[in-house]
């Protein structure tokens, strides 16, 4: 009895993760409202990041979080790395506008990757950037596990 | 009965990701096994790239891949669209050695999201990069369904 209840639940968990991964370019009800979900997330966190205060990632970053940015050495990881280093620019970001473009959300279980192009604008110059958000359900929560932001095609020295 | 089984396959999906999530610092052998087969895939895939042969990734994306790297004007989406890229650098990149510094693994269900900053050498000349790759179990198979190179601390113009 308890074998059979071994395989059943083997085989539901395993159908999880399959099934969705299956249905990417035919989103069932329940992922549509997930990956609207996610993005309603990421646009507000973006909304206050432009405004200069970057609570609004930090509220959503899970503990374990791991960063990259174009401003750093190497990947950063963990909670207090992240809060560390927003805090040492708070108020100091004002994007005046910005183009969320093209984001998509790739479910599996209980992970969503969250993938756009993003164009901010201050003072007329427009600064252009790649994105990955990873997040993760947990006890109900969303929270991002691993952010990478980029420069789109930067003009290197 | 059936009630029964749906709480306890409802209880035991919830606690799988969960479980994982809070031992990415305590890892279970299982876990440990995971990691290390994911960055051995990624070590053999870069072994072929740095020799001009873009394959070893191409071979191990998953059809509904996205990619970002600092050469494109936007995310790439599915394999055909990285496969065109690839295919024309072919025998382009070498890389004499490189170094693979502090990959991370963090496990959620069939997800695993490997994080690493990365130095590729040629001709004496160093080449630094962040990268994030989002494996998905799929078929008992690990394939990449998110690729993100940058380049850590770009000097601008």
């Amino acid at each position: 009895m308890i074998r059979t209840w071994i395989i059943l639940v083997s085989l539901l968990v395993t159908a999880g993760c399959t099934q969705e991964a299956q249905m990417v370019d035919g989103k069932t009800e329940n992922e549509k409202q997930i990956a609207a979900t996610i993005i309603a997330m990421e646009k507000a966190a973006l909304e206050r990041w432009g405004k200069g205060d970057p609570s609004g990632f930090l509220e959503i970053s899970a503990s374990d979080v791991v960063y990259f940015d174009p401003f750093l050495d190497k990947r950063l990881n963990g909670i207090d790395e992240l809060k560390s280093l927003y805090e040492g620019i708070r108020g100091e970001v004002n994007v005046e506008r910005y183009e969320l473009i093209d984001p998509k959300v790739q479910l599996c279980g209980d992970v969503a990757v969250l993938t756009f192009n993003y164009t901010g604008y201050t003072n007329g110059e427009a600064s252009r950037w790649n994105c990955t958000e990873v997040y993760r359900k947990q006890n109900d929560c969303w929270k991002i596990i691993q952010t990478h932001w980029s420069f789109t095609k930067p003009s290197i020295k």
